[in-house]
């Protein structure tokens, strides 16, 4: 495995920002990354104002210098573009590619991400500094990798904004008659007669269209996918055996379909921050990692940032313990990443992240991280050995557009999709099930396939779940499941419109209340297994609905029965220890307790070399990876 | 009883928005009215920009249509003009005519009231639109009431809207000295020495100042009002014969007072939505009737919108359960309403709306709910004998202008005043006495007077007070009324400075703290009758004063006892149990609990023809109307 | 004493709004001051627009006639200009000299403070009321200082405000080099290449720079003193012999660092509003006082506001219960106020403070408030004699831009600098040691100093620290102090950066969490006390570090226990019991409790005029005041 480019083994290391200290650091960090195992740096992400200091004035020798360092040192580059952080001369030049909220205020620089993607003036500016680089440094030793731009994921509601929407609408309805009909504009009077009259959602009276909100998300997806695709197809050109990726961000405000934008990178690169403490974040870790899998579609995959200590979470911060880095790094590995990469290197001195962990904290490398940093750079190592595809005969139904539209204001209550495709998964990842997430017009080559408040299905992927089933398929279905097509529009003549043959079911009314979500629930050829579940069999298969919202254990029982039900194999592990099985054999343990645990396995453990026969006895907190008899 | 024009009995029916569908659904939505007794539908609310597609230029085809559909199948129409929701043409052709928030953000359309109603250009259209309407439709035999807008409350901030509250400032003050003193500007550096100077309330430093807060809700009241007489005239003129109206929306946002609104439309019409869940929709809902009955002063009054199932409340929508949506509708029209009209007739598949409940629910007619709603056709067809006006010998007062100054920031602790007004009218409804809401300034036939919160009271007013009770009138004042004068200035010399006489207190302090409201009370010919109530006797009357928040069921013995001392008839029912008699000697009776109860009637059951001696037994949830023996 | 000019004794008055009432009232107002004993009011304070009602035409004769009176009466005036709240013709006149919100937002008139500091409008405007005032007073018998504007501490984000931050920026760092260094703007890229690119902090994408955050406050804390200086420079003149201060306001949201601004007022007159009902409000009195009196160190201090009664808080007001408004004015003047005064005299019709309590309330004179007024008169003409400083050998370090700089977003977690600065004086205050406050800088002649979160730390304070220890002081430094050198650059090499020698540990990693603060600490030279605390015995001192959060009493044990180490006198009073000592022997009790207590103390107790011999038993409630044996 040499991939990417040059890079021996799995990937480890993170963002590198030698702009922010001066030279005599850079020689420390080179060989403290050495001493860590670490093999690739992503560099340059912020460093646009010090690249182009003045417009079109360049500043490349410390660059040269630091990618000639790491060169030396073995030490590969993810080598970054930089815009998604323009320089504040950029605001003064081009006001007009400041972004604006909806309501109209138009943001300044000095955070990040200031900028209009849509905006003419920063498409050039974007185009011009990614040929410089790629320009420069097409031929440099230490360039493995290119990383376009960071987190793509900024809306902006300008007037720039407004047209280049209306260009989305025009290419995606071609006529108002068929936009209007899908926006259900007759309500409240929204009929547009004009493209013209048509803008991003601004702050209005009261609660807005939810077609225009839904559409909104979608527009922005492409658009900032053209603006990647823009810098990839630049940087392709100049250097045709480097790959090319963006690190996505993942979170309910995001506009980006990632599994779309798949396919138009050379590796899924995901950023994941658990925002839980406690084994919540262990859950996140495995759901964000099977995430990034299944969006790469059999592409590599990686694991591009993550953090060694300190998140930010929503009220404060929260520290990953001893042993937790190495865990999740592993578990993301286990689950197919190609290493595991952090933000980052060295903690800053200032700036707004000051106090983010990096694998070199503020106390230096004398410090209880970067001992650990040491420790996993040995441990991944070892693990070029690992291949195969992750084993999984369950999948579980993603759709963004779904949480999309489960947004928009004007829902019987308030359904944190993302939440709700994570609680499905966590009570498999309980049960010691391991599921890929899938679209529901992919092939569908598992036993059991769960749709949690699959929100928007259109006919064709109606058909394709009716198909699954009718042919042997097993398929749970969560309540809102179904209930609206492809642009948020309710199907009628009773709930989930999609699935109410499949399902065997007819709902009439949606019960939401302070207990949760609940719904009043006809058979229509299902039988109820018990309150708010329901069993039918149709065709040669089985369609589960969970009308109600379970508590954690009565989910986990209802899927691991239906997962019997199909079939599917559940490893009986304690709670708290994560297994996964790779094809060929290799396992990976993951003792998240603070209990030692049992794990039945065979072969040789390969950090230790001891022969596992059996049963592997795993202490508080430890892992293992083992490599089967060959 | 054939009112309005045309509609046979009490009125049934909804919102009727036939632009949102196919015509092929057109005839499926007649039969359906006809099949569940719908006579009256509410059409053409939203649809101006069906109506007027582009500026100027009319599509009234689809209007003909259905108003033609409906006549033949007998159901009759309150034709809408359209002018709460303007179309997306007119935002782009006269941007100035948006609305402005006080913090100066221009809100677009894409929701709906998105107009400045003091800008020319918007009135223009309304008046163009309402005239088109009036002009085509004058004759139809379909038309049987005009619905003017819809909900008037929309306030804005604007430039426009600071040259009318200027001018109605002008109106109001005759010279700034009067204004000055009003507001007491000398407070902190606010003397205005130009007319000029004076603007909305907008974006400030600090807390604003309260009698420029106050006199921006009178104003607005009054410019709203405007923009309804401005299309009332104009319809009249083209039918004098046909009644007119616009339905008023309840809430602490709405700068409308209802009660002087009520004496220029034929109709008081309401929407009423209540917001709490169990028993608290029923004490909302009986709120609201007797509410819409006291502001329409024998006029009728019709309960305009109302919704079959889920509602928007704070958090999300909950659920109106089997049974309530009948017994809702019954209390509204044992309190008088002329029917019970819907928000909405069927159920929309998409827009902001798409989960408010319809007559029509998404499941379509084999539903719970328009079961529900042909069993209430048949129910409201067999009341149209009843009669007579609603007995009640208890009053309430109601000022919109202390809702509206007890808003202002800078009170000691923040009162709710319209549920202080609620808490009072729940109280005696659970104590089986119905009530009136009154004026101060109006007569005041009645023998027990609840002053609930009446933070306002001018020297008239609180004249009037000391009159009734003098004459023998029985009154109950809460905290905090008749603190201030009608501008809201504290009167001085102790608390309750209107009222100190004729409770026979002073209060030298208000004492508000985490337990609620108290007062430092001196009596001053009152005596205590237990901690936080006082009894005077003033004149040939008594005047009690309540200085402190008191709990639920403390409030209702004070009010019960109370009552007890004026002679008023206190119904002998079980709590949840509602009895409503009318002039004439019908009686409602609803029984909103899970047990059945007992209700001493005598008559017969209109609905089931049973005889009625002494005592009838309603089971749970069960409803009766006893027609009194000739 | 006769201070300030003209004043007998202290000074016992408020804030005097004459133009708020019609004449008549201004002689009952006079009759009541002088019964109670007040000799000197603030007037004017919020008069700008009675005295120039038009642009340049002043409306003198009112204030001639009320000082006339008032020096008549043999009361003094504070007489301020009224720069606070600019009248509504200066919004028209000069919009740009509106504030503006780092939104964007301009706000208007409306409250007060409208303005922007940095618009040359609003200091040409000022000068001239400024100067118009001068030489109309400058020999008024009534005059005794001049109360300038009213709580500085109003920032404003425009473009005035920009080009004054950029003058302050070159000032302060001389070139971009050293300003992109201290703001570490390499970090997202935000170097600056052109001064022209800075602006204050505004709307913006994500989190702001920490730099540019504290740099901004900085910068208005001078730009507010400039603002200052210029009407004093102007009124000095005028009138070389009358003293000239300007109130303080405090909270995290006023950009003033009061401890620089004494330099240049000639009495720190502090505006005291405890947010604490209960025990917690005589708490913040003694940490306001004992700022006031360190921030003036030495010159005289005065409590220019305070409330009688109800008090604006978060949620609501709360009420000063009887007696408290007495002990609130005794624990100032213990503590070295010159006086007690109030905001305010007479409580006002209207206006947005319309509940703020007053000396004279809403219910006039014959009212709890007034008497007690008067009484309060009494005690303090009695207390002329009161001399010499208070006692204090501990201090407390205070400093305002390491509140500032915990403000910005990105701490681990939010830690509000002064509660810790509180929580450090009260639990000296609970454990009966007085303490002053202190920069680093300063001498520090105490025998214990605390700093409790002292985050930002310079080379030069962190060598004074050390020496300080090193010479053989005590110190006790809590967690996160010393973290950051002055721009707020976190210090290498392990927490606390500054202080890690001095006190003996070395800090990897911070573990907020939520139960609160906590570190990993490695002793490197000092022991381990108990669980979050250590002991360093460094040069002739002892040096103590708290790392974790601890709870009130643990605190308080922490801290006697440092105390008695450095052999500092410890009062053995009752929990809720104040006892305060001045140089002199002066003492002053104040029994806060709802139990009597016993205080040790000889002579003579003033306001009795009876003898202490050993024990002075204080009722519940009670205070006293005790003259020493000459």
């Amino acid at each position: 495995m040499h991939w990417p480019k040059g890079v021996d083994g799995l990937c480890y290391g993170g963002d590198y920002n030698p702009e922010q200290w001066p030279e005599d650091v850079w020689r420390e960090d080179i060989e403290l990354m050495r001493r860590a195992g670490v093999n690739l740096v992503s560099v340059g992400v912020f460093a646009w104002s010090r690249l182009e200091p003045v417009e079109g004035h360049y500043d490349f020798g410390w660059l040269d210098r630091i990618l000639d360092l790491l060169a030396e040192g073995g030490v590969k580059a993810a080598l970054a573009t930089p815009t998604a952080s323009p320089p504040p001369w950029f605001s003064l030049a081009y006001p007009d590619a400041l972004p604006v909220r909806g309501d109209g205020t138009r943001l300044l620089h000095g955070s990040r991400d200031t900028y209009c993607a849509s905006a003419p003036a920063y498409r050039d500016a974007c185009r011009r500094i990614a040929g410089a680089l790629a320009e420069r440094y097409a031929g440099h030793p230490a360039l493995a990798l290119w990383h376009v731009h960071n987190e793509y994921g900024t809306a902006c509601h300008c007037d720039h904004a407004a047209t280049a929407f209306r260009g989305w609408l025009r290419k995606e309805y071609g006529d108002l008659d068929a936009l209007n009909d899908a926006w259900v504009s007759a309500f409240w009077s929204q009929h547009y007669s004009a493209w013209e009259q048509i803008f991003p959602p601004r702050a209005t009276q009261y609660m807005p269209n939810p077609g225009q909100l839904l559409d909104f998300r979608r527009f922005w997806s492409d658009e900032l996918l053209s603006a990647y695709v823009e810098q990839r197809d630049l940087l392709r050109a100049a250097t045709p055996d480097v790959p090319i990726t963006t690190n996505y961000v993942f979170g309910g405000w995001v506009p980006v379909d990632h599994a779309r934008w798949a396919r138009e990178v050379d590796l899924v690169a995901i950023d994941h921050y658990p925002s839980d403490a406690g084994l919540g974040a262990e859950e996140q870790t495995a759901f964000g990692a099977d995430l990034a899998r299944s969006w790469a579609r059999g592409k590599p995959w990686l694991l591009m940032e993550s953090a060694p200590n300190l998140i930010y979470t929503r009220d404060r911060m929260h520290a990953k313990e001893p042993g937790r880095m190495i865990r999740h790094s592993l578990s993301h590995v286990a689950r197919g990443s190609r290493g595991a990469m952090f933000f980052q290197w060295r903690a800053p001195r200032g700036g707004a992240e000051r106090y983010h962990s990096a694998l070199v904290p503020h106390a230096g490398p004398d410090s209880r991280v970067y001992r650990e940093a040491v420790t996993l750079g040995g441990v991944l190592s070892r693990l070029s050995e690992v291949d195969g595809s992750v084993m999984a005969s369950t999948a579980i139904a993603w759709d963004a557009a779904s949480w999309w539209a489960l947004q928009a204001p004007g829902m019987p209550m308030e359904i944190d999709y993302a939440a709700e495709v994570q609680a499905a998964h966590r009570a498999l990842w309980h049960a010691g099930v391991t599921a890929d997430f899938v679209a529901l017009t992919d092939p569908l080559p598992y036993s059991l396939l769960v749709l949690p408040a699959h929100y928007l299905i259109s006919d064709e992927a109606a058909e394709a779940v009716r198909a699954y089933v009718d042919s042997g398929g097993h398929l749970v279905a969560t309540y809102l499941s179904g209930v609206a097509d492809e642009h948020g529009r309710v199907r009628l003549g009773g709930y989930p419109g999609a699935l109410r043959d499949v399902l065997g079911v007819r709902v009439e009314e949606f019960q939401p209340s302070p207990e949760g979500w609940a719904e009043l629930v006809s058979l229509a050829g299902a039988t109820q297994v018990q309150p708010g579940v329901t069993r039918h069999e149709y065709g040669a298969g089985i369609a589960w609905y969970i009308s109600a919202r379970l508590d954690d254990p009565t989910y986990q029982d209802v899927l691991t029965a239906a997962a019997r039900d199909a079939g599917v194999a559940i490893a009986g592990v304690a709670p708290g220890v994560e297994v996964v099985r790779r094809d060929g054999g290799w396992v990976f343990a993951l003792n998240h307790t603070d209990e030692p645990h049992d794990i039945p396995a065979e072969g040789i453990e390969i950090l230790t070399g001891a022969p596992v026969t059996g049963v592997l006895t795993l202490p508080a907190g430890a892992y293992a990876i083992i490599r089967p008899h060959p």
